[in-house]
């Protein structure tokens, strides 16, 4: 009898859960017909890319878009917008940069290059000396002040095709660009040129920050096209004499003032428990920053656009993040994180957007094992939509942080096979961004907070 | 005693196939490393798409493409590589082909529209007459004669943008195209204009194939761009007066001569058992069959070198098919099937991709019951190179014949979000294919043709 009245209970509480899951898959549909339908985070994402362009912390194109994402996110519902101030690193990229190899023989091939972002000029003089290429930083130590002092230092790391997921490839060969100049800088280099972490041949290069090391020399850094380092290793692995010639006029102006921005929509039982959602607003300088990050920006409107629009009023506030300077100096994720303690907020969960708008496959959860079990049995509500692979894993650069202070943080996972071809280089347009994609993101993106903001975690 | 040895036997039996799956899996790793380090079904897409270009069945340009893939063939190292004669309608488009929209008040807007591929030319006056738009068959029968007689009538069948696969929005509006015309003809219109079967709203026309009805006249019938369709969906809702006028110049001219291109690994065990993996040769004139079917011919060359660059001896013969005339008659198909009648071939398996070269995410099969549980058993083995999605489906329009000589049928499933931005338009260029999303696909190709090869079905 008694066993009996548990299978009841037991089989009460498993109907009462299917029914919630199935009332949940039509809320989830009503968000999924309205972005697919009426999204708009593309036509969003055409005015960031085509209408201002590249957005660097610190510049006028960076200020323009704090101002449209404001407006934006009043025409997607939010109840309130505001502005957060911080000041960021600005850094430019001046007029002038080019490169070139000059053979032994005479002859010479310009170079595809771009200085790396946070690095130093190299005067209008520019740099001259012999090449050395390094495959690996143990190489680079064993080699050491000797073979390196006085020369250009070639990183060439390329990043590993075989790797099905390329951020595994990313996260590998990137050293290269982040610590090498500082690295080569502590054995004499006088500058470094950096192979593009790009995932094919191609002759674009990819910029991106490089972090020097206070002890040694700010050297000239840059980045070289992938063509243009399998050239260039060819010819030093054939033992031709060569020299390399760098010429960059960056530099680093004094801090800026500037903005992240913030829309949310106030939860209508527990405002106090917050739920962020978000991309970063700033982009390299070389193309319109479409997938990086103007993607995760549009989405994240997006997301306070559907849940509005679906007529979804939730419980706990959900807010929209422009998170401003992620690409060099994080002082925007910073600024959040200082006010959210200031504050004393209580932050649930937030989800960031920030490995491109391409079709989703899932989120990597940073959250604690019971709530990744509870976000494990909504699997099945995400498979219709192609988001269902939940897996262990960071939030991203700008939410992270936010685990300090409890919150749950998790990174929407979308397919990463093109994401390597335009990252930070001047392919990274409009043009490479699927509306389909895009807008498929950005409703598992809603689906995911809905879930959250309904069952808590 | 018994049960216990029963047990033993299981847990040997359990193992081996544990240790198989081990085996399989460096196998498949070796396949997929050899893919994406050396692949060589991006230079070849590279060749058939920016060397020769549109591929239309039985244009000069189709037998270029029969004359590379042959020779590709060869160099991926297919043992045998020969052609199967076979007749093909010849469609072409003609030098004129345009149209606009009168409207009362005297402005007039030009149309993006191209001709329905096998459609009938309006002659060099072109045709005029008042419009009637339709957006259902239930529709234009309610209307029937008294209505439609002497219009042009309009299909406007958007794509449903809620169907998370495209293919399936796909093949419910498909309908008006291929059938459109010929429903029209029947209650006297005497033109078509088909709303383009285009994802998302854009400028170009997306033509593709329309089969008339020999009780009713051919009448010219044209595709318009989702935004033209847009527009004057709204003028006639508007109740704007208004007429169409449409001029086209194609025709179909006689059979021509032409061919698939077979290439073979002669099976070391069982050469009488076939396995045959192979997407469409031809494309449609107006761009390069990139995704359409380019991406299907060289990921099938590439099953080819990766088997044998991987140093797999097949115990069966596989066959990599260039079919012709997928597009706008099939007769590549019914050929291949016809001559594996004649010689009483004994076909176990057929892949075909004819989907896009995207990231893969799965097979659809239509196999025996037993074949399915078989392949669903090596699910795990694709899901660390994303096409571990095993569905029940077709196979595709080039294999799906082989079904009646007993072969199980399979088709690549690869994401379908951006296939119909680019479907039968100007759009379906090479810089609209992903390397590594179209290495993926072949080695996820290759991977199945092997354990099928090695286990049977």
């Amino acid at each position: 009898m008694a066993s009996k009245f548990i299978l009841s209970i037991s089989a009460l509480l498993f109907s009462l859960a299917m029914l919630a899951q199935n009332d949940d898959s039509i809320t989830i549909r009503k968000i999924a017909n309205e972005v697919l339908t009426n999204g708009k985070a593309y036509d969003n994402l055409r005015f960031l890319c085509k209408k201002i362009g590249p957005r660097l912390s610190g510049s006028a194109n960076a200020q323009k878009a704090v101002e449209a994402t404001a407006r934006m996110l009043k025409e997607a519902g939010a109840d309130t917008v505001y502005l957060q101030p911080c000041m960021v690193p600005h850094w430019v990229r001046g007029t002038k940069e080019k490169g070139y190899i000059q053979m032994a023989g005479g002859t010479r091939k310009e170079l595809h290059l771009c200085a790396l972002g946070n690095s130093a000029g190299s005067g209008n003089k520019g740099v001259s000396a012999g090449v050395v290429e390094i495959e690996s930083f143990a190489e680079l130590d064993t080699l050491g002040t000797p073979v390196i002092k006085g020369k250009i230092v070639f990183f060439n790391f390329p990043m590993n095709p075989t790797y099905i997921e390329t951020f595994n490839a990313y996260g590998e060969s990137g050293r290269s660009r982040t610590t090498g100049p500082a690295k080569a800088a502590k054995y004499g280099a006088i500058a470094v040129m950096v192979r593009s972490l790009a995932s094919n041949p191609d002759d674009f290069p990819h910029t991106g920050v490089t972090i020097y090391n206070d002890s040694f020399p700010k050297i000239p850094a840059v980045a070289i096209s992938t063509n243009d380092a399998a050239w260039l290793s060819k010819q030093l692995k054939l033992k031709m004499r060569l020299t390399a010639y760098i010429q960059t006029n960056c530099s680093m102006l004094p801090d800026a003032p500037s903005f992240n921005v913030v829309g949310e929509i106030r939860g209508s039982v527990h405002p106090g428990e917050i739920i962020t959602v978000g991309g970063h607003l700033d982009s390299w300088d070389l193309a319109e920053g479409a997938q990086d990050d103007g993607a995760g920006i549009v989405q994240s409107i997006e997301v306070i656009r559907a849940i509005k629009s679906a007529g979804i009023k939730p419980q706990r506030t959900i807010r929209a993040v422009m998170f401003m300077n992620e690409e060099n100096g994080g002082k925007g994720a910073a600024k959040y994180l200082e006010l959210a303690k200031a504050n004393k907020e209580k932050h649930l969960f937030g989800l960031e957007s920030d490995a491109g708008g391409f079709t989703p496959r899932g989120f990597s959860l940073d959250v604690s094992d019971q709530a990744f079990e509870k976000i494990m049995g909504w699997k099945n509500l995400f498979y219709p939509y192609g988001a269902s692979n939940f897996t262990k894993g960071g939030g991203g650069a700008d939410i992270g942080p936010l685990k300090t202070i409890g919150a749950g943080v998790c990174g929407l996972r979308p397919d990463s096979q093109r994401y390597f071809d335009v990252h930070h280089a001047s392919t990274d347009v409009f043009e490479n961004v699927s509306r389909r994609e895009l807008h498929l993101g950005a409703l598992n993106m809603a689906a995911l907070v809905y879930l959250v903001d309904k069952n808590g975690l």
